[in-house]
């Protein structure tokens, strides 16, 4: 039994882990469009502009199906169905498609599910992508929120903004975590991101200017908090027999893990804590075999500065409570010790939900090849992506490296 | 190469055909809420307790992930992110959990995302479910027709009722269907529905009362069209080596199929040819291994009576605009050669949206055990479902057999 294993290994038809039966899955192309306010655009239109990009990049001239991340596209612009739309708009209508939803980490699910079918053998070539227009007249703030639990939470007033800035207070005073350590979270994205073509606030910013900004949720200024965005981000994921094919182009699918936590805040034990990014991390880390030590860099999730802080804790890059401190040193800065959020992050790069989990993807795919410019980490070699939805309430990771 | 996977065949590790390496993957626990006006009953409440009964038919005591398919939550109760809230519900905070939305067939989806997780060899059990509430207070009509053309249909005032209508009219037009086989599949169906217990609307209906109802959209009156509902349904799936120790309750998935058409109904050469039906039973039949002949029972999406006509076309149980005939000569009854919708369907049974798909996979799996009740198939071996979004331009088609 082990012998046959052993021979199909070196076809590189699929790994054997831990029990698991599957094959070995790569990106082999990525494309994104600027994130911004894209009012000549519809959502349909920036779907297929980063799909496009992808396909090209991918040197592919079919997909399998299609996988579509969008939050809320019926509370936007009032489209559901999406999935079938951007295969109909992209040329392909008739390939399978669907819609993938889990709040802000609707594009990192949809890139795990894409994973799925390819590691399952069924299908070699497939693209998933991400995609919000939130810029278009919808309120915002409603829809956002029916990310949080409409029956006790969202029905008493709370936001967003005000479930990070209870996060932030616990963690203050739990830890002692400093006003400046948020702020400097805001800072030190929104330098990588003024490296960054497609970002859509590729400004500097100063501590002082975070700080003195127009209070959001106290102690949160609108520069801790991500803004409102249009966007699409799209990756191609093909099996390792395919990928091998793609020298130089190819990035492998190391670890997928996800996991979730109570969506509402109220009925966690312990709300500096995210539970679900812990766990995704760590089933992450566990199918790729990977240590956080391991990792060169990571996109993470900084939908508001408090939440880079909690995330780069529980991914183990710094002891729980330390991410303050870790953060004023310096250690997550592009010349860190372990570089976060390269791109700028939700923060400078722009936030549309749905597309933001695909466009971590994009960045750690550019980092490995060596083409991600000014902002390039020497010496990239493993890199993790961390897309969250809610206030914690799901979480998913994925690990690559150069294939 | 060839006489090692013979060996591992053997072992029931995963099957090969055509070039695939996958898992099989069987239906191991079903279990659904009655549909109906459950006013009563939140949208996390009639998840959980369509969840508790697969989980308890299944004799499993946990899962690894949850997919839940729903159309638009959104919308009709304001919450999005329903893929962790309901596992949150369920007790399950933690475990992976997702929402897949593809309008009307989100269910038959969330299965398909499902199915490829375990036959990827990455989990073993699997919760797959869907649900809807639409009957608190929402504007329905237009929620449903975010499934539509946003830009190209809807802006100009059409919605559902006027689209089928059109193919009802374009079908009577091409073929000589008449009023009279349109109505027949309402009164087939509510026959069936009779003799389900969790049917929304159980009685009895006659040609008469169907042709002289209120009209929806002129040929079609209100007794052709599938009702506003609220229900749950789901369903454990699980690799064959864990349902091999549930004898006789285990019902294995042959194969999946989806594709999909143009979301508007004007971009189609022949609006009564619904191609992703076809395309997407093209590709079940050949994963399966199986002809539309060797199919005993079928649940398929009869949103409205003209749908279920092409439909039956298009799988190949009668020739191309035969569908009205073949339903006035008794074949889709449930003593026909080829019984359609044994639960009532869409139309007696009620279409909660997210839900139908799971709850089609609920009937084919009672009647494939023959625990059916009074509806029962004799000799049931292969049963197919399938699921439909907007007006054809998603389908997806699984098809079982006893395991």
């Amino acid at each position: 039994m082990l012998l046959c294993f052993q021979w199909l290994l070196m076809f590189g038809v699929f790994s054997v882990k831990r029990g698991y039966i599957m094959r070995e899955v790569a990106v082999i192309g990525c494309g994104m469009t600027k994130f911004g306010e894209l009012w000549k655009l519809s959502l349909r239109d920036i779907f297929v502009e980063a799909a496009l990009k992808a396909i090209d990049d991918a040197k592919v001239d079919r997909v399998a199906s299609m996988y579509v991340g969008s939050m809320t596209p019926g509370l936007f612009v009032g489209q559901e169905h999406i999935g079938a739309l951007m295969a109909d708009y992209l040329g392909m209508a008739h390939i399978p498609a669907v819609r993938i939803e889990s709040a802000c980490c609707s594009g990192g699910m949809a890139f795990r599910l894409g994973f799925f079918e390819v590691a399952s053998g069924h299908s070699d070539v497939v693209l998933v992508g991400g995609v919000e227009k939130m810029t278009d007249g919808a309120d915002v703030t409603y829809a956002l929120a029916t990310a949080a639990d409409q029956e006790y939470e969202v029905y008493h007033g709370v936001t967003f903004p005000g479930l990070y800035a209870m996060i932030a207070r616990a963690h203050m005073h739990a830890y002692g975590t400093t006003r400046e350590q948020l702020a400097l979270v805001s800072v030190k994205n929104h330098h990588n991101g003024s490296l960054n073509p497609n970002a859509q606030f590729p400004g500097e910013i100063t501590v002082d200017q975070v700080i003195k900004a127009t209070v959001v949720a106290d102690p949160l200024t609108v520069l801790d908090s991500s803004p409102v965005s249009d966007g699409a981000a799209c990756v191609i994921l093909a099996s390792m027999d395919v990928a091998r094919k793609m020298k130089g182009q190819a990035v492998k699918v190391l670890g997928t893990g996800a996991a979730t936590d109570t969506l509402a805040l109220h009925a966690r034990k312990d709300i500096t804590k995210l539970e679900a990014v812990k766990r995704s991390a760590e089933a992450a880390y566990k199918m790729a075999g990977v240590k956080p030590a391991d990792v060169s860099l990571a996109e993470v999730h900084d939908c508001f500065s408090i939440a880079e802080i909690c995330i780069i804790e529980e991914l183990g890059f710094v002891d729980k409570g330390k991410g303050g401190p870790f953060t004023e040193q310096g250690h997550t800065a592009l010349t860190g010790k372990i570089p976060v959020n390269t791109s700028g992050g939700l923060k400078s790069k722009g936030h549309p939900v749905g597309a933001t989990g695909v466009a971590q993807v994009v960045e750690i795919v550019e980092q490995l090849r060596g083409s991600a410019g000014k902002r390039q980490i020497e010496n990239a070699k493993i890199g993790l992506t961390q897309n969250m939805g809610g206030s914690g309430a799901s979480s998913v990771v994925h690990i690559f490296s150069n294939a």
